[in-house]
């Protein structure tokens, strides 16, 4: 039913949700850094807020999850995946409540988590 | 906002995506008419286009999946659900190529689903 061409594939403009659970993330450089785990929506606005996301061989340090601003991932057609600018810098400095895979976070705390993001480096 | 009484974990206004999957839709007059399946998100811009929605009661024929555009449900507090204007009829005469689960829209047909739900009854 779907083509087989590889460009029907990559220029194909919509996935599923559960399909980008899974999908790779690279840094400035092209590097695989991560691999998103799930996404978060706000309810009311239903936008997605952030991604829970895995970062392997980035920190250095194992494996470390992180709540991504949605808005700082941006899909790269040519990657099939992700692509972010969000440095090292600022993840090994990202609140501690980003860092866990428990629980959603509260809404003050994802306020300060885009405030984060958003500020100087 | 304010507000601090019993309803901390209704008012929480984050959701994970996986766990849309399931959630109730209501129509105008809260009765429960489907259920949520998947969502379907916009590769490059990052919204969320739309829900693969199960009706059930709603059309009296038997379970019917159609794909509703994300803007069409919205998030009701109090019922923990999405809600819809969406009519029966609008859902009799939506397009065949909306009401199938076995594969995305393609980019054509989900400009076409837009118009025919944002058109004139």
């Amino acid at each position: 039913m779907t083509e087989t061409h590889s460009a029907s594939v990559l220029s194909h403009p919509l996935i599923e949700s559960d399909r980008v659970e899974g999908t790779a993330v690279y840094d400035a450089n092209g590097r695989q850094i991560g691999t998103i785990k799930r996404l978060v929506i706000e309810k009311v606005s239903g936008n997605i807020a952030y991604a829970v996301t895995s970062f392997s061989t980035f920190l250095g340090t194992g494996s470390e999850t992180h709540a991504i601003p949605w808005n700082y991932l941006h899909y790269d057609l040519k990657l099939q995946g992700y692509h972010t600018n969000i440095t090292e810098d600022q993840l090994r400095n990202a609140p501690e409540f980003s860092r866990r895979d428990d629980h959603l976070l509260s809404g003050r705390d994802w306020e300060l988590l885009s405030e984060y993001y958003a500020g100087p480096l």
